[in-house]
């Protein structure tokens, strides 16, 4: 047999490709699914909110490490402002605060979001997996892990559009984190897609491209997995042997 | 009020409390109870085996972490077994090919299980988080965090004892494995355990020693977990939109 060269997809194709990957996103996970039709009971939003805080924490880490590995200038002159939307700066009280304003919206306290009482080990270990990531990859296969923000308008939208409906009881102040949100995200994408779209460039490029892009898709997945069994099954670790939560928060 | 000074545990009862710390092994998890008493499948069963085979091949790795960190080659001299004893060295085949041995004869192929086509995304992220935490936590933490140890034998006999009769379509020579890991997991605690006991003092050392011992046994539950969702639930990723194992193979 002849050694099979495979062609590489032409930019627009790429792209596309890409976009097909949406497919795969978390928006069609049971937990989400429910979430968005109101079937969710409060403690299943607030498990939510509280697990999904800890992706919130790490993103901007995340964002640091890409910039830690990218010795381009410009490049780092743009990502940075994702550092600064999440932590906030000036009048911007930043994305992490005002999850923790979702989090009150559903009846949560600060402490016990910022404790991290109730993040279950599932979901730490799949965003530790996207954190170390960055710290390993080059700075261009890290950004390409982004990519995920392709279809995070839409998620975004959907909750703005079905929540206050179904769940009357979380406070309106809550639903700014997706609103703020649903414009960055688009503004971010576009950077992290013209960086992937001109660094993966052969057909082997091309095929690690799709695989840090299921790998990031595999992680908010996971996360989505972890909830179901603690929260939607009723069987989070240890319900075996005992009520509490025993888990670690952290090393 | 009086800042408390808690005081530190001896060490005979820092060791009870660290082998009290048992109660939360995966032995309890709903998965393993199903294993023990007859209750798997055969996919569930070639579904673990698959599974765990990439705990089994991370090992070596997760030694060998422990010993890039490490200064003291008296402490070097007596680890490195536990690489000999995974990887094999002279007539000595090695625990990853014994475990290879368990697959083939549980009815996988070596080739589906090389190839990692089986290993869930939450597996991976767990194991994934020990690797990680051994690269990057000082040696006396990662050989703390290998004190489950104290708790495999019990496993391993387990499984000696009843999976023989509850699932006798599986071939006698895959219980090698098991076998093996009995001796040396008795062996081997004894040097992760003095190591703990002589490095974690103080009370704050001692929680410290805890919380990493209660990491590891959360990391064994979520490999459990990601199990369940997907072989018992029968909701692996992505079940919503294909019925076709889509998630990533490793970066």
């Amino acid at each position: 047999m002849n050694a099979q060269v495979t062609p590489a997809l032409t930019r627009d194709d790429f792209e596309a490709a890409l976009r097909a990957k949406g497919g795969y996103y978390h928006i069609h996970h049971p937990f989400h699914r429910a979430m968005y039709s109101g079937g969710c009971t409060p403690a299943q939003i607030r498990g939510w909110v509280a697990n999904r805080y800890y992706y919130q924490i790490n993103i901007p880490q995340k964002d640091a490490a890409i910039m830690a590995n990218c010795p381009d200038a410009s490049v780092r002159r743009l990502w940075l402002q994702r550092i600064l939307d999440h932590d906030g700066h000036d009048d911007d009280a930043g994305g992490i605060e005002a999850w923790l304003l979702l989090a009150e919206a559903v009846g949560l306290t600060r402490e016990e979001v910022i404790d991290q009482r109730h993040v279950l080990p599932g979901v730490r270990f799949a965003v530790d997996a996207y954190l170390n990531f960055a710290r390993r990859a080059t700075w261009q296969e890290a950004a390409c892990s982004s990519l995920t923000e392709l279809f995070a308008p839409e998620i975004h939208q959907s909750r703005l559009d079905s929540w206050p409906d179904h769940y009357p009881w979380i406070e309106a102040e809550g639903y700014r984190y997706f609103r703020k949100r649903l414009s960055e995200a688009r503004r971010d994408v576009e950077h992290g897609l013209s960086i992937t779209l001109d660094h993966f460039v052969s057909a082997a490029d091309q095929q690690r491209a799709f695989e840090i892009l299921q790998f990031k898709l595999d992680m908010l997945w996971t996360m989505l997995d972890a909830m179901t069994m603690a929260y939607v099954h009723e069987t989070p670790p240890y319900h075996t042997v005992t009520d509490q939560p025993v888990w670690h928060r952290g090393l």
